[in-house]
């Protein structure tokens, strides 16, 4: 009962806006501890207020400096801001924090900011585990808006976009060959683009190019959303309330055609598939005896049997 | 019965040394048919023989070239040799096929040798599923060494690394600052260097650096294989031998200390697990009704249920 009492209090903290309850509850949920499953009840009905906006580019395009400006503009509204910096890292050096304390110094006293800073640190599936949870956490806490940011490399960004209502891209001049250089994966996910550093040579073409590539025309049926190419000098705040209002105007037309609820159901069947699957994997691992993986592992490596065999008897155990 | 005969008969083939047979089994294995089971299985008493010996590597260091002078050097000695050339690509690109036509033209028309390039087509977990698949066809038709060769590209070389029974990990001088450019993972998991372009400036840097840090020792305990380090010129074949001595050398050390049976109880631990987790995660798709996977997630994203329980729910219905 007293742990009960608890969970209950600190989710009361998170939601008066005290920094130190958000960050233990995402602790509680991002390590898989036992209050894990009690928290997760006690925050779901009060989540799906948030909006979840996801921004990606490579590196250099100025992601953090964006992520500041936009934070800015948000908090000009009087809106509460949750900042998820993802810094994916590789399996091996494990994982190099860009750290909450050296990002975004501006927003460092206002209690109506709050970032954190998530490493893949890769245990339970890493960042397809933990970013969904703490974003729940800073939705039932009653944020206003939630920006995951992501280092753009790799698998991860895609991860990262799925968990967002409207995907803003960043692309930059001089990065290579334009738009070119972007991936082209990224490219296809943006709602909003943002041509960040619009006061240098070659911006006015990444904005041409990225309209006629806009103009050729997305996939699939329905009514289409038309993806607004926004410049900004994010170093000097200029061009952020067009991008909050760009994204502003996605969520209304989501809203609109059904699109904000497909997405949301979409994301949480992929975080309920990952649940279960992790959940089978220990399974899986937990079981013993001479059907256990370990003995199965052995008799398939001598060829005595096969490994669909296997993984049938696996399975029917596990059930 | 009729299919039964077609499958023992095309393994009888692909023993033969019938290279369109061997093509055939490791379609219909990787492309999941409903014939896969029957094929895994009559496989399975066949497999255990072949030694597997994964190449990695940066792009640059000329892989392509050192495993096509390695499949030269085996067959020198009589051996029977399979190529698999994994090539990862992104998701969204569609995967860029090296092909097998284009690589290693020296050994078009040696029937000894049979080649495959594996693009990683994202299906059924791309890699993680059509290599080892693969491998027990080359394996169980009677391939005495299977090379599997990857770009060095992200995850998927270690993947595939886990799947050797020898890791041969490439380097060459003025690629970056030397071994510095490796990334840290792929030196840790290689049995054996080999520093090609060893005629180039710097070659004897490269050795220097890489006998220093082995020098300083593995992590573990018990008896510990010395990683050898083989200078080599592939592209005049120069060294190769010496390559295929140090390979048979960490065979040796490996079968005398238990080691070969630990990898390779690994390695069919990871597939039995890999092939469960497909099976699993398929049959939690194909709920339906009230608690399908769609109608959980609408309800998770109203917050009317939490994530956890809702795949409570799917792992009840699945049992």
């Amino acid at each position: 009962v007293a742990r009960t009492v608890a969970v209950a209090e600190l989710i009361e903290q998170a939601r008066a806006g005290k920094p130190r309850a958000v960050a233990r509850l995402i602790s509680l949920v991002e390590d898989a501890r036992p209050e894990l499953r009690e928290v997760a009840a006690a925050l779901a009905p009060l989540t799906g207020r948030a909006t979840v906006i996801g921004l990606t580019g490579s590196p250099g395009v100025g992601k953090s400096t964006t992520t500041s400006g936009l934070v800015s503009a948000f908090r000009a509204q009087g809106k509460r801001v949750g900042v998820l910096a993802v810094d994916p890292s590789s399996p091996f050096s494990g994982g190099a924090l860009l750290g909450d304390r050296v990002r975004m110094q501006d927003h460092a006293t206002d209690s109506g900011v709050f970032i954190r800073s998530m490493a893949t640190r890769g245990h339970l599936g890493g960042l397809s585990w933990a970013t969904p949870q703490a974003l729940r956490v800073l939705d039932a806490a009653g944020f206003d808006v939630v920006l995951i940011e992501t280092v753009g490399v790799g698998q991860s960004e895609i991860d990262v976009v799925s968990l967002a209502d409207s995907t803003l891209v960043l692309l930059a001049p001089g990065m290579g060959d334009g738009i070119q250089a972007a991936k082209a994966g990224i490219l296809e996910v943006a709602d909003v683009f943002c041509v960040n550093k619009a006061d240098r040579d070659g911006a006015d073409q990444v904005v041409r190019d990225l309209k006629h590539m806009i103009s050729l025309g997305r996939r699939g049926s329905g009514p289409a959303w038309r993806v607004p190419v926004v410049p900004t000098v994010a170093s000097r705040g200029e061009g952020l309330i067009d991008v909050v209002d760009a994204l502003g105007e996605h969520r209304a037309w989501m809203s609109e055609h059904g699109e904000l609820e497909r997405r949301r159901a979409h994301r949480a069947v992929t975080e309920i598939e990952a649940i279960a699957v992790t959940a089978v994997r220990a399974r899986l691992g937990d079981l013993h005896g001479t059907d256990s993986l370990a003995q199965l592992g052995k008799r398939v490596a001598t060829g005595e049997l096969d490994p669909y065999t296997a993984a049938d008897t696996l399975i029917h155990n596990l059930t």
